[in-house]
């Protein structure tokens, strides 16, 4: 078995916005391979924002050989239809784990918020303000939920999880 | 613009047992040009399943030309874990819609029943007996949601609803 890369790739999946981070693992740092967001315009239909997503996140599999998915479990919150499509999103995912066996780990909001800043009560500026100082070069991303996605993403990174893809549901 | 035969496929999705019905409208009749279930074992993951779902319903699609998909609308049961699952399925059959330029029809339970029953409150029962009319040389198909896959597809065929997919959500 050859020891490839450990790539990975954090998504906060949402029909408007979803922001995502790469991170590469080298022999003795970790380097931000790509980071940002896919801006889903309204005046598409969800079918097509759906095909839009898949598209765009495949490719940035593809691209950067990603190896490993990380994703927050979602919470139902006041709007079940906002919750139902977040699983629409994440089918997708899921499709894409599949397709190129990538190892899937998901994390609740509260594991995020402790693994990446100490305090699962962090507050969402906590946050931005811990993401930032490990990736100084990177632009302050404080909106479209990038520093979420870059957080999920060093969760992957940092979490010695029982892989997911193994387990029952 | 050529005009095509119309193929429906109604889907009724489940993690374990996911019914469906394909009907083709011809000249002056209706067939029934397949009908079933995908049975997804449980000792497979999630993602996996997720695979061999998608991989089962675009075989379905390309080999009778699909053109139109039904689905019901889905509600809140007790659930919420249930729920959110049934939404990657669903992300699965956008993303079929899409790929394959299907119109994509939803119809909530209720409208399900009154449009082949004639009434919005009937049993499962009532439901079974008036499909198993419309289609007297099927066997009585009262189990792993058959039935219901065929009352949608039935309605995909019957309602004249906005095409969906036109629609802003």
């Amino acid at each position: 078995m050859t020891q490839k890369n450990k790539v990975l790739l954090g998504i906060d999946p949402g029909f408007r916005y979803a922001g995502y981070g790469i991170l590469r693992q080298e022999e003795r740092r970790t380097v931000v391979a790509d980071y940002g967001y896919l801006h889903l315009p309204q005046t598409k239909d969800l079918v097509e924002r759906t095909g839009l997503f898949h598209e765009f996140f495949e490719k940035k599999i593809v691209d950067f050989s990603v190896t490993h998915l990380s994703l927050e479990t979602p919470f139902l919150g006041k709007n079940t239809q906002t919750f139902l499509k977040l699983g629409y999103l994440r089918g997708i995912l899921y499709l894409l784990s599949h397709k190129h066996s990538l190892v899937l780990s998901e994390f609740a909001p509260r594991e995020v918020k402790q693994t990446v800043t100490g305090f699962g009560g962090a507050s969402k500026e906590q946050l931005v303000t811990v993401v930032g100082r490990l990736f100084p070069k990177l632009p302050v991303q404080n909106k479209y939920d990038v520093t979420d996605a870059l957080a999920i993403t060093l969760c992957g990174l940092w979490t010695k999880k029982i892989d997911l893809s193994l387990k029952k549901p």
